[in-house]
């Protein structure tokens, strides 16, 4: 019988890593720097030394451990293939295989955001659920699909990639990817700044200026009242609204659960998008929860534990 | 061990139903009227019936038969409640319950646009694919979408419901579900007559007529390079490879499969959806693979008879 599992958040400055008991409480956590020199060669090296470590630090029985589930940041198949992970410098690279090679011990893995997802939905806002589409608003837009009580990878390991929904027919300026019009564009920090530049710049009245702006002051500005903030929050709703409108005659999720910094702002995020979410929703879906994600940037950890205890039971 | 399994497809006009061994071999098909009287209360004594009186024509041996499998015009979540069927006349049922009490088999259900995904993926265009999405594009445009070989049944039953997906900003005229710029709107043979039309009454120059106007009869004059049908395959292809676009970044299927009349006009609608595809797919997802259907409207006992099958293996 195993007692331990490991979780494992590989991101593009700090790796974050999580010791669980088997039932799925968070023993310890802890982090290390990731090493990208050298098109990131060390990462999965330095990941198992500091495996290694704690298992020796806490003297714990290796037969005792049921693995290692590991979040990447880039597309992941459900066989472990990483086609890519532009922010680690990796290329194409079984980065299971791997790290199973090093540590002698099952590892499980999936892109970041889609166990970001599983963590939720195993003991953040999503307990009690099966399926959810997990929404993450940061720098960009990330999303996880879990159906069932499984992620779903997608066959180029690109499932629930939502920041690039083609979210509008008439954008001007391209996204970061190369198309024109991705939610990306109108729904992550960046975004809010994007639009909310594009009003000021058009001589819209505002405390907001557009020196150093923020998603966060756009959305404290729209709390207080300030007409272009809420316009703001209003164009940003829409596309948001709009897109999971689509994703839900899709899949039809139980639930919607908003993590990244953007979502810090609160219920005026989700009670705006869900706003237009009613609006554009087929009927049947109409009334699909809101929730605002609960373990913040432990999510990856939980998830990856999730992983491994998930296969195994 | 079972050697049998029946199929049945419920329509509003028919309800087809076929009887296969359980290797998924096809012995025999053949229909009986949909009997929508009184709000479609005989519909399941009268599967029950035709059922029986095959296993008695047949000489069966009822322990010999795995179950019975069907698809429903209407939301159906995955313990076989559906929500409405409006063709049928049936408000909230559990019609697995109710034919499983009738025959004494196991019976399984799901939407139908779903259970012909499963046929498709089982012994059509979908062979050796383990995730698809299916585009069904007659008078309006239904979907279905199979993950890692399981329908997605969705928490409402509403997995797969393509034709509702919010697919233009702009659109005037509503949808039938009361919406605006549902995909339906363009991509259904409904939809194609629709759009040409508009043209029509706009004056452009066309060997269309808008009297007695179908979709096949667009889709013939832009194989003869007619610049309105052209204009309006166009416009078709547009609304549908976006569609299909935010379905890859949602569930990143292997690939997309088309059935239905729509479909039955052959490359032309797949090369143009296709083109469209490709320009507003994200860049992990393009490539994906475009296939046209080919059990036509058998699929829907095929998947019935794998929604048995697939259980029990």
């Amino acid at each position: 019988m195993t007692e331990y599992v490991f979780g494992v958040d590989v991101g593009g400055t700090t790796v974050k890593m999580g010791l669980f008991s088997n039932e799925g409480e968070l023993l310890e956590k802890w982090e290390i720097p990731t090493d990208k020199r050298e098109k990131g060669k060390n990462i999965l090296n330095d990941i198992a030394a500091s495996i290694e470590s704690k298992i020796n630090e806490k003297g714990l029985d290796r037969s005792g451990i049921a693995g290692i589930g590991m979040g990447l940041p880039g597309p992941v198949t459900d066989d472990g293939i990483v086609r890519r992970c532009v922010n680690l410098g990796w290329g194409e690279i079984n980065a299971e295989k791997e790290l199973s090679k090093l540590t002698g011990l099952t590892v499980k893995s999936g892109n970041d955001a889609n166990v970001a997802a599983l963590g939720e939905l195993w003991q953040g806002a999503g307990a009690g659920y099966k399926s959810i589409i997990m929404i993450t608003l940061g720098t960009g837009v990330g999303g996880g699909i879990i159906i069932d009580g499984k992620i779903v990878y997608g066959s180029h390991g690109s499932g629930g990639e939502i920041g690039h929904f083609p979210s509008a027919d008439d954008e001007t300026e391209p996204c970061g990817c190369g198309n024109f019009g991705c939610l990306e564009q109108y729904a992550s920090a960046t975004g809010v700044v994007r639009l909310a530049g594009g009003l000021l710049r058009k001589g819209r009245k505002s405390v907001l200026k557009e020196e150093g702006l923020t998603a966060k002051a756009v959305f404290d500005a729209a709390k207080e009242g300030d007409e272009t903030a809420l316009e703001v929050l209003d164009m940003f709703g829409e596309r948001l609204g709009k897109a999971l409108a689509a994703g839900a005659i899709f899949v039809d999720p139980q639930a919607f659960i908003f993590g990244g910094g953007v979502s810090n702002a609160g219920s005026i995020v989700t009670d705006t998008v869900k706003k237009y979410y009613e609006k554009y929703a087929f009927h049947s879906v109409k009334g699909t929860d809101f929730r605002l994600a609960r373990l913040g940037s432990d999510a990856g950890i939980y998830g990856g534990a999730m992983l491994i205890l998930g296969i195994n039971t």
